[in-house]
């Protein structure tokens, strides 16, 4: 009778060990995600659900709800993401202002919105208006001369150190992880790495915050990357409303996949664009069903965006451009230079962002961050005031440098010399001399690109956010509407060289400056980003025409390539190198000839591979070897001397496993046996009960052979998301490969220092 | 002396044999490709390469070409697609109108061109030229009058036969691989299946060739699909010019999914459109590489056709559509009821047109194509010529029906009775009541409805180039515009209705037929191919504006919703079902418990797995083993008791490998023992030479264990593009799994007949 009860309690303890850990499947932090087994999971609670759902109607309605969950996250995220980005254009916008000027009627009035509702101003002044004083014109009632020019510099200085000084702060004493532009952490994230708190809601808030704070600063940074993040931290947000998505860490990264889609959907107004970028540089894990949802909210996003209308044009896109004229084949010309002038910066840029970064991480300067952050904004404002084309926000530079100088327009780029016999046509305005205005601005340019160029470098990598597309696309904008102000003339005064006479009779409207701006920025950002696809899609979204994807393709090609030649990594490769973040990017190919016996740990002298026997290890040495250790998961082989593989045990699942085993189990103590097997082994009748844990166990471990090539194994960890592999040889374990392995392996067959890959 | 000898000649044998076999790494017709393998083997060529180029500057410059193919094919494919695209769309013309008439001044003009050059007409009546004659005309002088309409019937009929006959015929006696729009094929063909000749030169030919016949006979087809099989053929060709896609079937396949995207590219003139629908719909292994290569072939054909100007109106697109006014929420209802409708004719002509596709295959009928071909095409010219809405090219109809009623619109759909005492803007014109014009054109347009949808179910799937997404969009198009004109005339006589009060005063211009006819059209391809994101994209580029992306994507999702309730497969999918081919679809999830076990071969109570042995088998064991098996295969075990598993040899390269050795190593004879170890076994002083075989042996071959789930191995499989993967207990070899097997299974589970897998 007692036997039996034994075995009756024991039967249900058993049964009770059988219920699944409330703690396993979650992983920790900064350690790798095992994408095999978040999608059996995410199978088995999918089969659960469709099996339920035939019992009852309510089982059948949660399961449809189940089902459309998925596009509830994606509708949220996008209403969320496209909320949050017109909150911030508008903020940006305000606060940008008020560093020069406040609006009397009402003091929350941009520059412009405060002159809307002016009705004494012609088209010409559209932006001068009584109700906006500039802060001379309030403290001490003068708008022009020297004191006035003195008092508002100095008031844009201390705006810009202030707002700089806030967001330094708020994102030091709040949300350490809201600084930079958060592309290089999530591409890591994405691609099955944990970082907790990354996508948390504080980093979305103070992010948020702090975004229109260093934006309206007016150093010189973009709010493209981390408008990507904040969409990020919303789908996050959301998607740990659905346990779905919440507890399965792969599910959850297909919604991030999407938010990243609908960041740069907001961001540039570009949704196709958006998905594809999502595709193409951010994404790890990709399938079809996450493209269409992608598109979804980034269209959401998009829409949600442009009903709060923050640029007041009704349009969703952030440069909108419209050309009267085609292009011409020998522009090709001009426009591969601007493309190697692209590359040239990308090359440069990245190397010196990322030597100055290294120095930061390395040096004493790193342990300053506020004090750096402030010298820079003092910097920035101070060299940027006098020059008209650095004062101004940056976006609002780019998009004068796009434009076509049409009629109306009163920009000083557009100061051309006009024929008074010629009529003046809305669209079509003929090539024309160039006026003082013209010359100017061409010098004030060209300061302002050696400025932009030096101070980016520096920008990025502080602690506060910060995007680098909108800053590449200056420099390329600013290079581009030099370059074609310069053909522009050329053409002109020389229309009778071989090159012009085909294309450019006197009169005519020949060359389009703006385009060449659009072609360097497309330039400037390809090379820093070395994005293909998506930065042609996007451009042409802004644009809206087949017309000028060539010379767009023809300036992104030539950039990368001779980027390329220079360093095969973009700005977040190198980034996330810099980090030594375990990121196993597709793009890299290993060609080396190395086999996984090579790479395989332990290597030959080491002691051997520390393993659990299938039947006759003890709790107390399983116990001793979890301590001695800080192995992820343990192989199990049938015994010490066959070491035939069996399968592979979780090391925090047996952790948890002994623990309550010790605790409600009763007759298991120190020196029971752990079984792995199906039925437990003989005991002798006086050995303490024994210790079932195959449930533990994973009985499909992947395997490999001793002379399987790297590469075979580089691809099988990228295309399946391994986190580890066992390394067999007839049969027999040998040995064991990480995705930390590899990634050193990579490093050390790229020259690199192995160490510099530091997380699990 | 005589056994120093004997050694030096087994070495230079050994030598001999250490060679690569001429033949192989070619794959026999119908067997799948093994991608690692293929992978692997570009690595290598890759790295001899690379470590060639250092020795000289011709080497170096060698491997720059080498480099650069990749983008020359690119460019080449772009151009000859583009060409052959421009040629057809030029023959098309012609011919459709040669059934009509013809040009007196130059036959080879087609109505259009004919009248181009006429001077007398006006706009009204542009296409009324006396240089163009109506065979009555021409033949009896009659151009009006009941003999003159008979004798045009007459001919048009007659002409529509000859081109028939004439396609079929050449499809027949030269390339019956040039039917169907052989996009199930290219899916395939693109996993990895080897199908020759399906991409070969005579196919191209023939298949442009009869593709302009059959289109230009008025049969309820069109060219889109069958331009992607001739742009793939044109990759097919190029890439046998390069050794490096010539000699490896996966880097092949990356030219032909590039190839792929250029045909839809020019098939709509939507390159972005093209590379999303060779990413989402076509490929199976896309890498980022082929991403922007695609991008870039797409773009060179479509620019190549449009400097060919087929469509003589310097457009990319195929139906160029500009609208005036937005569209409003409420309308999102009947955009709604569209997609439903969409949903249902993709259910409907799938389920139709594969039942009518079994009966061909499996009664009489399949064996008289020529008459099948020629009953179909006197039915539909004889059904066709009477309505005006069908006896033009199909084309020509989505054009008209997706086009707005401008001032200048002298369709019938466009006879709406004019409001005298309103100005007529060129732009912006109100909602006015229908004219009988109308009224006529709606009930002609819902008796082609009726006709297109039954004719198109027996018309694809015939022996004759057939392309589905023209006849799909031609119903959906006009179903769009019958509903659309339905709203508008609602919209205009009940403008007091609740739900028009708020949008459509009197006399705006609320409600657009033609973008009702485009979200049909979108619908009705939608729900027939159940494409996504490419379809969305397509059509925005055909539209140029993000504006009409909603209403489409509404239209969209739902049809593609609704016909998934009925069955998940596209028409793709269910011809490739029909056909058997062995492709694993990505987009098929599997969810069924089963494990590997229970899935791999041997089953229980079969005979054991043909296995060789390390050191055992004699040549005259493994001759009778694969004389007796027809296993692509076989694993190579330590011992028959062990069966620890080394490795797996092809039954190819153990034929070849065998034959090379008994005709030239001397010592080889039946009974020497083939050994597969590094060192050769001891053998007994008399016994003969033994067969070294290691080279050929493929020391990784893929293993799970027998207790992997079957989703895994299935993830598994489609990812590395698996041929065969071993299955293992504890280190012991227990069975093997296929692509066959899989594929088996996942159709068993699917409740289908597991038999319907024909290849390997």
């Amino acid at each position: 009778m007692v036997n039996a009860g034994t075995m009756n309690g024991s039967g249900n303890l058993m049964d009770f060990l059988d219920e699944p850990f409330p703690d396993v499947g979650t992983y920790e932090d900064f350690h790798t995600i095992d994408w095999l087994r978040e999608k059996s999971r995410d199978t088995d609670r999918h089969r659960k659900i469709t099996n339920k759902s035939k019992e009852s109607i309510w089982e059948f309605i949660k399961s449809l709800l189940d089902a459309w969950s998925g596009w509830v996250v994606m509708l949220l995220i996008g209403l969320l993401a496209g909320t949050l980005a017109g909150v911030i254009d508008l903020a940006v916008d305000w606060m940008t202002d008020l560093k020069e000027g406040v609006c009397l009627s009402a003091f929350w009035y941009s520059h412009e919105q405060c002159c809307w509702t002016s009705n004494e101003t012609t088209f010409e002044d559209r932006d001068k208006c009584p109700q906006w004083q500039k802060w001379s014109e309030l403290l001490v009632n003068q708008s022009e001369g020297a004191s006035a020019y003195i008092l508002n510099y100095f008031l844009y200085i201390l705006w810009a150190l202030l707002f700089a000084f806030l967001a330094v702060s708020l994102v030091r004493v709040f949300a350490p992880y809201a600084c930079g532009s958060g592309i290089p952490e999530i591409k890591t994230i994405l691609s099955g790495f944990i970082i907790r708190g990354y996508l948390g809601k504080w980093t979305l808030l103070i992010k948020t915050v702090t975004l229109v704070l260093v934006v309206s600063s007016g150093l010189s940074l973009g709010k493209e990357g981390p408008l990507v993040h904040v969409a990020c931290c919303c789908g996050n947000f959301f998607s740990s409303l659905f346990s779905k998505y919440s507890k399965n860490e792969g599910k959850r990264r297909e919604v991030l996949s999407a938010a990243a889609a609908a960041g740069v959907s907001v961001a540039f107004g570009a949704p196709i664009g958006g998905v594809l970028f999502s595709l193409e540089e951010v994404s790890y894990y990709f399938p079809l069903k996450t493209l269409w949802r992608s598109f979804f909210a980034a269209l959401v996003a998009a829409f949600t965006l442009r009903s709060i209308n923050p640029f007041g044009n009704s349009r969703l896109v952030l440069f909108y451009v419209e050309y009267h004229t085609p292009w011409y084949m020998a522009e090709l010309f001009p426009f591969i230079l601007l493309g190697v002038f692209g590359g040239l910066w990308g090359t440069l840029f990245i190397r010196c962002n990322i030597a100055w970064c290294r120095r930061r991480k390395t040096t004493k300067l790193g342990k300053y961050p506020v004090l750096e952050v402030i010298v820079v904004t003092a910097i920035t404002a101070i060299i940027a005031y006098p020059n008209p084309y650095t004062r101004r926000s940056t976006s609002e530079l780019i998009s004068e440098l796009f434009n076509d100088c049409g009629a109306l327009e009163s920009s000083q780029l557009c100061d051309y010399i006009n024929d008074p016999n010629m009529t003046r046509p809305v669209d079509d305005i003929p090539d024309r001399p160039a006026g003082i205005g013209v010359y100017m601005a061409m010098w004030q340019l060209a300061l302002a690109l050696v400025f932009k160029i030096i101070i980016t470098i520096f920008t990025f990598g502080m602690k506060i956010p910060s995007g680098l597309f909108i800053p590449s696309m200056a420099v390329g904008a600013i290079a581009g509407r030099i370059v074609g102000i310069g053909v522009e003339q050329l053409a002109y005064h020389h229309h009778d060289w071989i090159i012009f006479r085909n294309w450019c009779r006197p009169g005519a409207d020949c060359v389009t400056p703006g385009l060449y701006a659009m072609v360097g920025a497309a330039a400037c950002l390809g090379g820093v980003t070395r994005m293909t696809v998506s930065l042609v899609v996007i451009m042409f979204e802004l644009t809206g025409g087949l017309e000028y994807i060539v010379p767009l393709m023809a300036a992104a090609v030539t950039s990368k390539w001779v980027a390329d030649a220079f360093g095969k990594e973009g700005i977040y490769e190198a980034h996330i190198h810099l980090n030594g973040y375990p990121f196993l990017d597709v793009k890299d190919e290993f060609t080396h000839r190395t086999l996984a016996t090579d790479v395989m740990r332990p290597r030959r002298g080491e002691p051997p591979l520390s393993v659990l026997t299938q039947d006759s290890m003890t709790v107390e040495d399983v116990e001793t070897l979890i301590k001695e250790t800080d192995y992820n998961g343990f192989p199990v082989v049938v015994s010490k001397d066959s070491e035939r593989l069996i399968g592979f045990a979780q090391r925090r699942e047996l952790i948890l496993a002994i623990k309550n085993a010790r605790q409600r189990q009763d007759g298991v103590v120190s020196n029971s046996i752990v079984y792995f097997t199906e039925e437990p082994p003989e005991v002798p009748a006086n050995s303490p009960y024994p210790l079932k844990l195959r449930r533990i166990l994973n009985l499909s471990p992947f395997t490999v052979t001793d002379h399987t090539p790297m590469e075979t194994v580089v691809d099988i960890f990228r295309k399946l998301g391994l986190r580890q592999c066992l390394v067999t040889h007839s049969g027999r374990l040998l040995g064991i490969i990480t995705k930390k392995d590899v990634l050193r392996h990579m490093a050390q067959m790229a020259n690199q220092d192995p160490e510099s890959i530091m997380f699990n």
